[in-house]
């Protein structure tokens, strides 16, 4: 299975892709961030991360995408512009046809590191180690994008079992 | 000049496109409300607001769209939903190379009744009467769509003139 994880953001739009082996292993197939300047109007900045998106899901054809479910934000308006960002990410993935799924950033910490209160050096040290890759991220939200990939790997494994 | 102001919301949003035509007059082409169900899942609700708006550029060819500029909202989860549905209405206008003014509720409610504080039904009265509709439209999603229209057609009229 092969999942993009997104993590939405106004200037940084982290990505991170993440096959599940048959053995169990969890290999990055590619990660990065997709930036737009503050200085052009939103429209054009949804317009290049949703062509940024679509070229990620042709390429690399995804089975599934997941996002982080974002319950706060500092204040109303930082909430509106974080949600356009969100929705053009989810209008990518259900114009290719792909379930989106949707973790908190407490199911995404628990997932990668163990426990809710996980700092964000810790998540990007374990996306490393889970991944083993050869460094950290260059981008931190490339690393965020990667845990929540992997967020939806372990609960649809753990769900697979489940069911069997 | 043709306008399709669009009145986001998570379950209708309104469309109207106005023409001002050399006369001074405002005509409405079409309005109405594109209707989602709560019960399906975001990202198809937003595909289906996205095709919508890109059948209504694709027939209409408006030169410009204008949306509410919003700043508040119930809270900040209500936020991020509604701004899911701008993100897919700006990445509607850009891909069709289309600019977006945005307006606040303020200057929308002052171009078409005359005072900020204007009620919804006084709105919708003389959106109804400024156009010279038989009847006041059916959706009021669609109304304060032709009201954010109208609004930038009054902007947009007033500029020329100062630069004129």
């Amino acid at each position: 299975m092969r999942v993009l994880g997104i993590d939405c953001g106004t200037e940084y739009t982290g990505y991170g892709i993440v096959d599940l082996l048959d053995d169990e292993r969890l290999v990055c197939v590619t990660c990065g961030a997709i930036k737009v300047s503050p200085r052009e109007p939103m429209p054009t900045r949804l317009s290049r991360i949703s062509v940024g998106l679509h070229e990620l899901i042709c390429e690399h054809r995804p089975d599934r995408v997941a996002i982080e479910d974002v319950f706060y934000a500092v204040n109303v308006k930082s909430a509106l512009k974080l949600g356009q960002v969100r929705g053009v990410a989810m209008l990518a993935a259900a114009t290719a046809g792909l379930e989106v799924a949707e973790y908190s950033p407490l199911s995404i910490k628990s997932a990668v590191v163990g426990y809710g209160e996980a700092e964000k050096h810790q998540v990007q040290q374990m996306v490393t180690r889970l991944l083993n890759l050869d460094q950290v991220p260059e981008s931190p939200d490339a690393a965020d994008a990667l845990a929540i990939a992997i967020c939806h790997l372990h609960t649809a494994a753990t769900k697979e079992r489940q069911v069997g």
